[in-house]
């Protein structure tokens, strides 16, 4: 039903959008309050924890709060959600991703439209974003498996670790790395950068869904931290 | 039934006091333990989102926890709450906010009486103001229609994000936002700004209810994380 | 039945044991790594705040989980302990709070026996003293009304807030307070000072009694985030 | 039946992996980002605890999660898992570990293979670990009495917490010290000092399977917060 896609279509334009204004704001904000680079990705790290926990609970009811085409990708494939569905998510998702954009330089008096200068390159960011990407599909897959109520926290508290433990503080979002190439502040991208960061992370995701296909499927859960032959 | 509003409009009042003094106080005693500002921000974020769970899930059930002038506008708008009763929130809210901002003084041994002299005007600050409040009460509004146990946690995340996302740090909060011209302290505002303030602020709320109102409104919630024509 | 009663008692030292090393420990090892006192406050905070989460809950089924002797003397006046318990538990409590301060200063190789000359007084920080075990108990009291599966998280969350928003930053426990005398480390406070931090405590729990007896009882919860006349 | 063995197995190997991803990444960051070593731990301790939340959580359904041989020991001993089936499970714990080592290395362009040379003896630390190691099973094993739900939250609230209160930073895990050791970077850990951390790690869990024994075993739960009796 038409209605229903474009509410659909809404959720996952706003709810991308709220993450980038979330990600590139605080960014901005950390950055200008202090020269300590660790503090300025803690201020960085918070907030967009706590708004992917929010955004999640409060739009995945509507859309599923996919709001990364890496996870759209996996639910097609897994026929979780129509191909023609699934591209509508991530235009809408990449339109919300540079709508975000612009409404974190707007708050901030920045010029609306810019461009990253900040080099994210070479291996070691390559595996980061596979890493990045892999756990947190497999996060959200193990999660629809046992414990879906959990699903916003879950995927916000693996972010909040990721961008700490991953070289690359863990984009794991084609949208919102395109979204922070448009950005030449604390969270950007140079636009050069951003197809390998994107290949790695679509790797990544379907990574995880092969593991997920054999460890999460047809194995009887045992009771919680028991176990028995 | 007059003894059940009596206890209402204390609920109001009293946690509209401890949100301020949480906010004014965490903002002051941050302040005089660190030259860093985005440490300052920090421990002035925590405070203010561990309180806003703790005050919204202990008093909830007596007044709803409105705690702001314009999340109580828009349940009068829906007919959710009475104008009468309305008004006197917004009083009890008013009330509470300056006792809390006076409490704050009383325990860091500053003058009770003081006005803020910190300059926050500026079109940046006024989408910022109108962005923050659009987020709450959206959150709040999807929360209700979604997850309402799981309200007093999106709050809390909400204002912990947005402290740091939004230019303005989030005020989102008329009441509180008078509360705070009346310290000269780290979370002060000039009394001159706040009237912009207040109209951003209620812009937001309005805008966020009306989105709410197509968005929320009788569609049918998918599966979680799922989608399906 | 003296089983029950020894393994209460056991339960409410050993939790205060736990909650005091977390508080004087952490307060070390912060003390120790930065010169910025902000930093160091946080560094106290997170763990004090965390571990009354999980004391809570893994000894609350046991003891009730007080480790604190005002919130007993509060469940005294209320007869939901027995006077001779009470005493016994509030016995407990300080021989566990004593234990706790010993054991930090072991595992950081600092003198076991130390009294601390950290001067903590004026009326500031008796009104934060009152404040804060007002906050303390009254959480308790309307969390066991509305939602008593909530309390260890609720508890947790305020004492992370009141850390930063009280001048005093919340010792709001006469047990604690006793044992934090005995170490000249961060958390410290002079001997001297107890007393009247303890006065402005028990006034601030039965403040809170008050209160409570007044605003959480025999009204009819209405329906959260709604009212209606 | 040995497919469920083996997806076990690569559960306890996996989320041992990536917990020890997290601990030596995010180290190896904020060491990077910082001279504050209290911001650095703090960046090392935030990333640990969110990780533990999640990784408990969507791996505990399939192994029981231990990725740990001092708890995996302490449900041997309680007749929970095989010896057998333990042993495996050490094992994976321990090659996972190695992995997830190995893996931070090659995402911060760092030398694979590494020897630590950061000395962490004395009696201090050794106290310290059992102190660590006490709590982490005492916590696991009321959790699963009282709250087993819990147990991922309480498992990372507790860490978060250990950190910081243990003087040690509370390593409480035989697979990850041995992990550590590979790593000359901000968590690591002298070879030499790993075999005296977990005979203090082995000691503290069995200390605190005895005091469970007694005190979690055939008393009956009192009402929470309250006493009786």
């Amino acid at each position: 039903m038409a209605t229903d896609l474009s509410r659909r279509l809404v959720a996952e334009a706003l709810g991308t959008a709220m993450l980038v204004t979330a990600v590139i704001g605080s960014g901005i904000m950390a950055d200008r309050l202090t020269d300590d680079v660790a503090l300025s990705l803690l201020g960085n790290t918070i907030p967009t924890g706590a708004m992917l926990v929010v955004l999640i609970t409060i739009l995945g009811p509507i859309s599923g709060a996919h709001f990364n085409p890496a996870v759209t990708l996996v639910f097609a494939l897994r026929r979780e959600i129509e191909a023609s569905t699934g591209l509508a998510y991530v235009f809408a998702q990449i339109l919300g991703g540079l709508a975000g954009t612009f409404l974190a330089h707007a708050m901030f008096e920045l010029p609306i439209l810019q461009v990253s200068e900040t080099v994210r390159t070479g291996s070691g960011q390559w595996i980061a974003e596979l890493v990045a990407a892999f756990g947190l599909v497999f996060t959200i897959l193990a999660g629809l498996r046992f414990r879906s109520d959990a699903i916003p926290w879950l995927v916000g508290l693996y972010i909040t670790g990721a961008y700490w433990f991953t070289a690359s503080t863990s984009f794991a979002n084609p949208a919102v790395a395109i979204a922070r190439a448009f950005s030449n502040t604390f969270a950007g991208i140079r636009p050069l950068d951003v197809p390998a960061f994107i290949v790695a992370e679509l790797l990544g995701a379907l990574l995880a869904m092969a593991l997920a296909g054999w460890l999460l499927s047809e194995s009887k859960p045992v009771p919680e931290m028991k176990a028995a032959e």
